[in-house]
């Protein structure tokens, strides 16, 4: 079981709309509502992948009770943490000819009293549920001492429970700092946190902090992890078009998976080996979740068809997908 | 006490930004939500000006759900008839520099027999309640049979109540045909409706199906009200600008208020005088709506204020305030 927290989970909302124009009156002709926020989105593709997930998350007010209740829907296990504010809405526009428009609510404040109630009912599930991993994905709620997250992956270590944080800014540089065995930025989070004028100097930086491994996502660039003494890369799956939003997470949860099919590196509280093999996993999940509408899904065929297929694809054409890290919930 | 049905509520949210730019991420700075829907900006307006108001409207998912705990919250007294779609939400974003662009939801469908649980809703009230009047205002979800405005009306009709229908299409013809007291169209929907060319030749229709009155907001023309053998018409209240949206709502609760006043021609079931005084009551509301930042909503010292001077303003200027017809939710 893989312990997914997202700190700032939303509710996703699309709107297809005949064509965008700004100051009119837009007809929506389609409404789509998902649970959204980045930790959703990979807890999603674990679920649906078949591997066992528990979310740990925020939530407020009426748009709280609707991820909940869309959790339940989704059978996904959760726990929520009630707060007073009111969970976050994100509002993406889009047509058949131009780029989508995102409107991203601020969310709520979080008050450090929640943030302990969150970091309990981590510290609950690590010593309960004997998770094979903690994953923390996506932004926190502005005002938020991004220390929380260095608590999380602390947790996890003391437990000798495998910890991968997909974080930015400072919060990522909080679990370098608490030693969490996997960062996982995407490139512009990497250089954008740490400072760094390019990719290695970046992760080292991370590593340098306490971190095991640095696996730094690069869209259609690939994939690769650094460690002190070595960057393993993949290149992305090629001729893979369609939706990126949600590739990273959906990477996340490909490399998750593939790590947690190994006993000893995982529980075993070493760093693991994130190895060429282990990024293909991620990379083909990533595909996978190109070709699906919507972030936070995968198709278990796609996936399979990537994973078989992914040798050939690398070797024989690494200009490649369009990827992207973003998920459907800004930052 | 005035019934006021909204056939389709809605959430309105209205999201500040920096700059509306299409294909982007835009953050959110400032959010607002309210209960909208034509009926609703109606009631808002009656119950802050103290006058006794119960909302009729059906309400379904969360987002029905927390229309009704706002209404709670600003102690309006409501009838929800629980539907088994989602009440709609209205997204509208603003900034600074360009006309705001609004997304408005479809609505839920609501059956058949929704409506007729609506409709017991609305005859048990017209007995129970001793209403001086029945308002049904807004936009029909789409698929709804325009007869079910016809129901309410005919009820309110047996029950000598009088009865405003501010609708458009179909729903204003039915409203006409069951004989309705007054229609209040805007005079864009009474030619939409009833295909006139001109504003009297349209109203001579409605009036001919039935109503007694029919009652056209002009926006920044003023607003008239024609019988079959008069047209009595006020300008608009000059100077006032600011959001029009809702304006003509708070008219049409400013109207309602002034021939409520009148014991005889409300509740005695034959038509009331719709006057010049009574009309200039409509526009002091408009007028007062206009100053406020969000639809439903009115201070009562600038509706005091402008019933006071109404008659000077209307005679030293008639070129006037751009007043709209429109709410925040969409038709």
């Amino acid at each position: 079981m893989i312990i997914v927290v997202t700190p700032n989970p939303a509710v996703d909302v699309t709107y297809r709309v005949a064509e965008q124009r700004i100051g009119e009156t837009q007809r929506v002709l389609d409404v789509a509502r998902r649970p959204g926020g980045k930790g959703l989105n990979v807890g999603r593709v674990l679920a649906a992948t078949g591997t066992g997930t528990h979310a740990v998350l925020p939530l407020g007010g009426p748009a709280g009770r609707w991820v909940a209740d869309a959790l339940d829907e989704l059978r996904l296990a959760h726990t929520d943490v009630a707060v007073t504010g009111e969970t976050r809405t994100t509002v993406t526009v889009v047509d058949d000819r131009q780029h989508p428009t995102m409107f991203g609510e601020p969310g709520p404040r979080v008050t450090p009293d929640e943030w302990k109630a969150v970091s309990a009912s981590v510290e609950r599930l690590l010593v309960k549920a004997e998770p094979s991993a903690l994953v923390v994905s996506g932004s926190l709620p502005s005002g938020t001492d991004p220390a929380v997250v260095g608590t999380w992956v602390a947790a996890a270590r003391a437990r000798g429970v495998l910890s991968l944080v997909d974080c930015s800014g400072d919060a990522l540089l909080a679990a370098a700092d608490a030693g969490a065995t996997i960062c996982k930025p995407n490139r512009g989070e990497l250089l954008e946190a740490t400072g760094a004028a390019d990719e290695r100097t970046g992760a080292l930086q991370l590593l340098d902090r306490g971190a095991a491994v640095v696996v730094v996502s690069r869209g259609s660039d690939g994939i690769a992890a650094h460690t002190v003494d070595d960057v393993v890369e993949v290149p992305a799956i090629a001729g893979v078009t369609g939706n990126p939003t949600g590739a990273g997470d959906a990477a996340t949860a490909g490399l998750i998976t593939a790590l947690a099919a190994r006993p000893a590196g995982v529980s075993g509280g070493g760093a693991p080996v994130v190895d060429a093999s282990a990024l293909r996993t991620a990379a083909a999940y990533g595909a996978a979740a190109v070709l699906r509408p919507v972030a936070g899904e995968v198709d278990r065929d796609d996936v399979r068809r990537f994973l078989t297929n992914t040798e050939t694809y690398a070797e024989t054409d690494t200009a490649s997908a369009p990827h992207d890290d973003r998920t459907g919930s800004p930052a």
